[in-house]
């Protein structure tokens, strides 16, 4: 199986940040990082003493299995799931025992709780785990999840939730049958800085929302990975990145997109895109009349900003998706405001929240079906592209 | 005729700077800015004493007629050309004699040079005047354009050149055949801010440039203005500030587009928008592989932002086309800079471009055929919106 680098490890590195091994170098340049920096620091130092255990907070949690130990695993999950107060990781699912006995050992996961993807399944039997969060290639959401819900296990799923749509139904419906939760670890809705962007967009501080603007991409380094091989990862800078801009349209608005046009390019030659886009432009048209423009790509410098621009001023975070460094802007026709908003990890916010649900029997903000909804209107951003003609949702 | 008010002018009150008849506040943010600021007292004391005629300084300079005494005369071109070294104004011609007589007393034009729309023509007569200066409603740019090169001038026409590409032709040809210069007062084009973006594009000092995002909008007050009436306007948002974000998209990619998307939007019921657009966006792929994601629009509040994003970082312009106050940011991966450019009159320069192309016999960096290129696009951005399918160029 192909290391299961997620794009938010790759962008880190190319946002200047150094991933290492051995933890990571946070160079930032907004002060409101600070308190990330720290954050950074303290895993830092626990990544350097692999035999410090994280000792557990006090109070019930709901314990995890993480499947898949990739950079996203090993660098943002593992590291956040130790700060949570109501969330625990009891069990690995990997192909490389190595790997998996390391982490078990940092992170205080009793040995006999390491699965592989042999026998996965009798996890089911394991009355510590009670949910599993499937970090695998997108190709393998589908089947992991629908295993991890028939072993009678809750599931949080990273993004996209699959490579189709017919998939993600699947698993709606495997969680249905299994009357398990099902949740779409859309990490931005649940950090403080996206937030803060909704709840102006909902209240209307500054007008309505008239329209939106959401750009990421960056430099994909490795022809070798999993994402540019579209059996594994259902399509290129879209699927991986382009979803960012997909959703932050969608709750900006707080609205379904009725119409999407698309425009697409890979540079021909370049190995990287043999199989799946390099960029992709897509607009979308909510029903009340707001507008988005989005971008996707590739092969550009890392970078991230949502912008929404309402009748009497604009509000934007840029970047506004990286883990750390947030910063927002509040355009208030001549002032403009830097709002001190306290940062907070993305992944402990979302598993905290899962947590939350299991504990309290609530559905997911972001549930299977927000993950089906996604794919839906991917499919249609590709057959705009590939058309050129507007697609109708 | 209606007051020939221009975006620019509007665009100013909307973004806090207040403009009164007696000069102009100028409340800008940005440090960069204090040079225009003086700039701005400068101007705003000439005009406070309209009995002081601003002397010339020494040199053989251009005479200008200026044709349409609305805001963007009042505001920006007057006080510009009075700043100019090559430059003067030496004739106005409106349809309001006291405002003529005023304006005339202000900067210095003899009376016996004022002019009205009905004895225009009888400009052939005056030696004095080399260059005019058309600023009136988009509907009115070929007649005057085409009556001023038939009366021996050089013409600098304000953008749009026209309201259709056949009109640009016909103005093309009049040049032509009286053989004088025809330019567009793309006033970004010869200001620093935008220069060195471009500058930047073409010496790829960031890697090649891959996307490039050009939103540009304000919120329209008044109803009655000449730029809602189709027959005058001959667009809405695209044609009047939308304009800026195709440049932008060109003048940055250095190529021209061959396929173009577009979504549109106007408010229903909204009095502003019954004959032309509110909200236009629009995309257009690039012979290299370029993609540009651009806005415009009537109803949202003031902004302006470029930005091109190259394969090893990105760089903008936020505000990007306003009078003053430009800031560019260069973003180099994990270190960003805000350059230090010496910020010009935009309408000076440009004056100062065409007196130069007259003095010296050189074909001016934005002719008319650059005004017919846009106009060409424009009119396949409607179709585009128009009929829901990508258009080719």
């Amino acid at each position: 199986m192909p290391d299961s680098l997620k794009p938010e490890a790759l962008a880190l590195v190319l946002s200047g940040r150094q991933i290492t091994r051995r933890g990571f170098l946070a160079k930032v340049g907004q002060g409101l990082a600070a308190a990330n920096v720290a954050a950074g620091l303290l895993k830092d130092a626990v990544a350097q003493q692999p035999h410090l255990v994280v000792p557990d907070p006090p109070g019930k949690k709901v314990g995890y299995a993480v499947v898949g130990l990739g950079q996203l695993a090993i660098y943002q999950i593992l590291p956040a799931i130790a700060q949570c107060e109501k969330s625990k990781v009891v069990a690995l699912v990997s192909g490389h025992p190595d790997k998996a006995n390391k982490l078990a050992l940092r992170y205080g996961v009793d040995p006999n709780n390491l699965y592989n993807y042999q026998n996965y399944d009798s996890i089911k039997d394991n009355p510590e785990v009670n949910v599993i969060y499937i970090v695998l290639p997108n190709s393998m959401h589908a089947e992991y999840t629908i295993r991890g819900l028939r072993a009678g296990k809750h599931v949080l799923c990273e993004k996209p939730m699959a490579t189709t749509p017919a998939e993600c139904q699947t698993m709606i419906d495997a969680a249905r049958q299994a009357n398990r939760k099902l949740m779409v670890a859309y990490r931005c809705r649940y950090e403080p800085f996206n937030q803060e962007m909704i709840r102006l967009a909902r209240e209307q501080e500054l007008g309505p929302v008239r329209i939106i603007h959401a750009d990421a991409g960056f430099n994909i380094v490795d022809p070798t990975q999993w994402r540019l091989r579209k059996s594994m990862s259902g399509g290129g800078s879209l699927m991986d990145i382009g979803i960012y801009s997909l959703q932050a349209a969608r709750y900006l608005s707080g609205e379904e997109p009725t119409e999407v046009n698309a425009m697409s390019y890979s540079t021909p030659g370049d190995p990287r895109f043999q199989e799946v886009e390099e960029t992709i432009n897509f607009q979308l048209r909510f029903p009340s009349g707001v507008l988005a423009n989005c971008t996707a790509d590739y092969s550009s410098a890392y970078r991230s900003h949502f912008r929404a621009i309402a009748t009497k001023g604009y509000f934007e975070l840029d970047p506004a998706m990286s883990y750390t460094g947030l910063l927002m802007r509040v355009n208030r026709g001549n002032e403009v405001e830097e709002p001190a908003i306290q940062p907070r990890d993305h992944f402990a916010s979302e598993m905290e929240h899962m947590s939350q649900c299991v504990m309290e029997d609530k559905t997911p903000l972001t549930p299977g079906e927000e993950g089906l909804r996604d794919l839906k209107i991917m499919m249609a951003i590709y057959e705009a592209a590939r058309t050129g003609n507007t697609v109708r949702l």
